[in-house]
């Protein structure tokens, strides 16, 4: 919460960003499900008076739907995108995928994502717009590995099967913990990329 | 809730069992996360009073520790042990991991069984007894799907990276929600047993 040093005029009641409440909502998402992102508890923990958050959001759902917005942005398009700029670095198939795959592991940011992601994977049992929110980050991700397997020249039909096997082979990286001795094979990205 | 038809003296004040209060809890536990699971609202929908919780628990911590008990002994032991059971249906290495691979959309009890996973998957990332629980129960299941492989003849090595593939499969078959284009390939199972 860097404020610029010198401000024309000081603004005594300047609402925070709507930002600042999404991420503080992801915060408490990923530390205690979708009932702990509460307003009062978020306004305390920002430090600011319950009336600020209506600034921002109609309701507590109108949060809701800004977080769902968020993550679908963040959970694809942002990696997506950073491929694109990015050529030179991920600029082969094989590159990207061993990419993806050490995303899980590559940071405490990551960590938090996956929580993230876990309480709105939970959320989305009970909750239909999170539902559509988790289809259609699961069909992107799906969609993106199947292209990428299709520009290493897989056929149509392998690409779909083992952009689904690569996205299971993602998402155990994310969420299981297994000791050492169970890793993925050292061929697995080398065996999908195989036309 | 069904009770024996007579009984030989009515029990005014019988305490449910402790198991009653535990697939409560777990109910909770599956629609809001562990926070949800709380005595008062578990008392009320089990139509009891909150002192009848002390029967047999000291106080909720003790609840959390007999759900991932019996947790553990759930997502485990009972599914393996079925196998041992019932030989004649499951009785190669190719219908056991087929069978399992069918388990996460077998049944509402299955989902409700993702849905528990989920929520005490969340809740481990702040607990260390629950973390605990999710380790014990990706190792048990990792180590049962090598000793499969093993059966099948395929090396030891070969046997530990296909087991972590296929429990990535497994769990992408419970929680990921894919169209029918995406799938796993039809010989996935063949390939994982060819030694």
């Amino acid at each position: 919460m860097d404020q610029p040093i010198a401000l024309a005029t000081p603004q005594p009641q300047a609402p925070l960003d709507a930002n600042a409440w999404v991420e503080a909502a992801f915060d408490e998402l990923a530390e205690g499900g979708i009932d702990a992102v509460r307003v009062d508890p978020l306004a305390k923990k920002l430090g600011v008076t319950r009336g600020s958050f209506y600034w921002h959001f109609k309701d507590r759902a109108a949060l809701y739907d800004a977080m769902l917005r968020r993550w679908r942005s963040r959970a694809t398009y942002q990696v997506f995108n950073r491929f694109e700029r990015d050529k030179r670095n991920v600029d082969s198939p094989a590159m990207r995928l061993a990419w993806l795959l050490n995303l899980p592991r590559s940071s405490p940011r990551a960590t938090h994502a996956a929580a993230v992601e876990l309480a709105i994977r939970l959320w989305a049992r009970r909750d239909e717009a999170a539902a559509q929110a988790v289809a259609t980050i699961d069909r992107a991700r799906l969609r993106y590995c199947e292209r990428v397997l299709r520009d290493a020249s897989v056929s149509q039909k392998d690409a779909c099967a083992r952009a689904y096997l690569f996205y299971a082979a993602l998402n155990a990286r994310a969420f299981v913990n297994a000791d050492g001795k169970y890793a993925l094979p050292e061929d697995f990205v080398e065996k999908l990329l195989t036309p």
